[in-house]
């Protein structure tokens, strides 16, 4: 048996034994055949010896059940690494940071305990997943919509607190900063509500997200606070319609007007999440992919004259309007007038129009389906094998850098990224075409997944030699990520390091005072407990 | 001379003469014309024993100052206040939480760092005020607004870290919600900076708020954890227009359908601030009195049909819409459909509509110049000496309180907090036509000035205690304050006291790690170091 380190199996058995007395023996997995669930499928030490694992798991069905076990942990000093449902694929999956620590998997507590179409705002358990909430609403035929990450099975609580983000309007779209209170066990065992929940009787719990004094929620997302067992979470009131259109611009130094017409619109809440693309990476030609990969970098007015020359448009953006449908077309026609005053040539075509609620029919048919509210599982087409995909890889780890919020911003990425894929040896994995991500409100994100390679151990090694090393050059041109890949997760900490590390002594310092001897989540966030920290 | 608690004269001296070594001679006052300038105005004490005094002030013009100012105190024991531009009026203006604190001066530190208006960003210290960013953004003729609370002269950082609000969208005018980023200086003397701020030469510290790991932010707003000397704020591009109207309906009941509808367009981001009201409040009439002032409490039945035999309307809302001129009318149209179909009666009113850049005489003109986000001062005007209110009061202390947001939740509030004033031995303060604001996105606030009276000591005693009262009323029908005036931040944060006050013991077990010499706002949040602690 793999014991944490500093565990003794005694100590080990000791814990198992206690947890099974708290939970009930059907509930705590040692067995391999259930523990190698909690693997994380897409880690890039997959089936090698340092590949992070749990020992074993333990599924709460209760808060009081979740403070035994905490209680156990604490006095038999067991590392403990809480989940939610568990997915979080790209992020580390549902496999520990900490090796061998005991997965606490939450699922089990998945009560949705209040939804107020009037208020807008749910209050949930981890095990809650965006399609149990969607249904629950369907079911009860609720004004209310969620806004869905791409995988629907994922955890509402979960994604939050992974600072995770979904696709509708910005402050719906910021999961965490959409939350409003939680419940949560504490190191000692203590059981703490936050916000209005700290004030028993309160019925603005999922409305009002300070309550009184400093809010220590945040120390929960993306940290090892303690184990949240409930969560409130504002929730968008039922569009009357949806409306999308398609904006495409010609040349390439658009990119700067287009940015900054969107981020006004989108500042103003005029338009849900902006989509931006490049009908550029369609284009498959000879002389095009030359200049795109020329060996020291492109030139990028070489590649804008080649695209102009050829008729191909450079960028596109899809605009979304969720409201009445007349504020949605008046805002389409408004935004058609800005852009193409600011930008010659600019095209706009008329996308999608949908009036809620939508029929069956319309919303499996409808292009981008969390766009609409509606979880999915069709993200993973991604990669998946197809005809010019025959060998599909075996998962990815996501690479994602906050860029500044401009088009300046996003041609100096393109290249200071690409450069850093060269320096890396890797292939490339951005180009003059690529463009940002933007879920998350107010931000860039350059995103991609780097390959996961299983069963040849010499290209994961490179890989993952290859993902450090554009960490560590995308950090000496300012640019961090916003979350990170379990085994990454101290070089993406570490990219924060302003006055040697304050921000992370800060958090070191919070740990050790409340949870002295370590036991929650080691790691995560890149904060370690005392006995485990490196420096 | 005044000292602080368990600091000796020798003690303070030495602290004053290393201030003086620190910042200079003329930046450092203990002389008592200039102490007293630090006193709260709007203090319930005013002029008694009790009342909460600064003991010596110490104004440092940069981050490197207020690093020595710390260093000093945590040398020799001296409880420091910070301040920002010590406004705050109602909620303990620039006086300390604990008597004879050296209050810590932050308005020589008024630099406008950045504002980015593609971005929309600005980065300032926390002597800033919201005129000094309107006059710089107008200067620069940038295309963003701020959005302030009432008083113009308030600090950015200090409005926001008292979880302030203002008037305009709802993820702007939740001041703290809208930051980005922040520098402090911790209790060690350390610099921090969270976000992307803690990436060196990141370029997005006013954009994405989170940067990675647990965000430490929340902990110095309401709270001690450290003196803040830099943060950045999202800022709202400026709107093609503004417009707003008037919306009015007959019947008491109709508070329901109004309040649902109102927060489904805000919730869309249709609306800005709902200005809720009521046109009874202006009814004057002995009959209505009679009914309204009942000695048990007023039968809602009764003055409703009293409103509809003499014509009345009874609640009213100014909708508020910034955008293109033509996305703001399809909006008040589909407002108006929305609450003509359920709210038969309803009457609807075109208000002001303004094409930006506005006109000098427009700005003269407008109604609430704050929702346009013009810094006033116009707010002071509260109980200002008038032919009708010709004996002005003192002050005033704000009670606010968290209710529900919705029409029974209004109702019952108005019920509720009555109820508590005539136990209380208090004028009526809210009635059946109190109404609540909504400053705070998805929050609906029952607000009152509770009068401050100076000059007699045995009226300012049962004012205050009537505070209390009220206070603990409230807590018992499940509403909490957003905020406290200082001398009552014990009772009000003692309400939120869900499992044996686990949130505050949290707070505190935080307070000892990172300030193991409490000396940093001691009392702020209702957190107290442990030499203070009462329990």
């Amino acid at each position: 048996m793999a014991l944490p380190v500093g565990v003794t199996e005694e100590q080990f058995n000791t814990a198992i034994e206690k947890f099974k007395a708290a939970v009930g023996a059907e509930w705590v997995f040692t067995e391999e055949e259930d523990v190698v669930l909690y693997r994380d499928a897409y880690s890039p030490m997959y089936d090698e010896d340092s590949e992070l694992m749990a020992s074993a798991a333990v599924a709460p069905a209760s808060v009081e059940e979740v403070q035994e076990i905490v209680r156990i942990a604490n006095e038999l000093r067991i590392p403990i690494y809480p989940i939610s449902t568990g997915m979080n694929l790209g992020y580390g999956g549902s496999a520990p940071i900490l090796n061998n620590s005991v997965v606490v998997d939450l699922k089990r507590m998945n009560k949705i305990i209040e939804v107020d179409d009037v208020r807008h705002f749910a209050i949930v358990e981890p095990g809650v997943s965006y399609f149990d909430l969607y249904r629950y609403i369907v079911e009860h035929d609720l004004d209310v919509w969620i806004d869905c990450p791409d995988p629907g099975w994922g955890s509402i609580v979960g994604n939050a607190l992974d600072h995770g983000v979904g696709y509708t309007w910005g402050h719906y779209r910021d999961h965490f900063r959409a939350h409003s209170g939680l419940e949560a066990v504490l190191a000692n065992g203590e059981l703490l509500r936050t916000g209005m929940g700290a004030l028993p009787g309160a019925k603005t719990w999922g409305e009002f997200h300070y309550g009184f004094g400093p809010q220590v929620d945040s120390l929960f997302a993306q940290g090892n606070a303690g184990i949240v067992t409930k969560m409130g979470i504002h929730l968008m009131p039922r569009p009357e319609t949806y409306r999308s259109g398609q904006v495409t611009v010609p040349r390439r130094a658009d990119i700067n007007a287009l940015v900054r017409i969107v981020n006004d619109l989108e500042d103003q809440g005029l338009v849900g999440m902006p989509r931006y693309s490049s009908p550029m990476n369609a284009v498959r030609d000879e002389g095009l992919s030359a200049l795109v990969n020329a060996p020291d970098g492109w030139d990028g007015d070489a590649i804008d004259a080649w695209a102009q020359e050829h008729g191909h448009m450079y960028w596109g953006v899809l605009l979304q309007f969720y409201g009445p449908e007349r504020t949605t077309l008046a805002t389409w026609e408004y935004a058609k007038e800005k852009i193409a005053a600011a930008i010659p040539g600019a095209v706009f075509e008329d996308r999608e129009l949908y009036k809620m609620p939508m029929t069956d029919e319309q919303m499996h048919n409808a292009d981008h389906r969390v766009s609409l509210g509606i979880p999915q599982l069709e993200i993973f087409s991604i990669g998946a094998r197809t005809a010019t995909n025959p060998t599909p890889r075996d998962g990815h780890l996501w690479f994602a850098a906050v860029i500044p919020r401009s088009g300046e911003g996003v041609l100096e990425a393109q290249e200071v990224m690409a450069k850093a894929f060269r320096e890396a040896g890797m292939p490339p994995m951005f180009g003059p075409f690529s463009t940002p991500a933007t879920w998350m409100y107010h931000t860039f994100i350059f995103i991609t997944g780097f390959p996961v390679v299983k069963g040849n151990a010499e290209v994961a090694r490179q890989n993952r030699e290859g993902f450090s090393r554009i960490i560590e050059i995308a950090r000496q041109h300012g640019y961090g990520e916003y979350r990170a890949p379990p085994a990454f997760v101290d070089e993406i900490a570490g990219a924060y390091n302003f006055n040697d590390n304050a921000l992370l002594r800060l958090n070191e310092t919070i740990k050790d005072a409340i949870d002295p001897n370590g036991i929650i989540a080691a790691g995560r966030g890149g904060i370690w407990p005392k006995h485990l920290r490196k420096s």
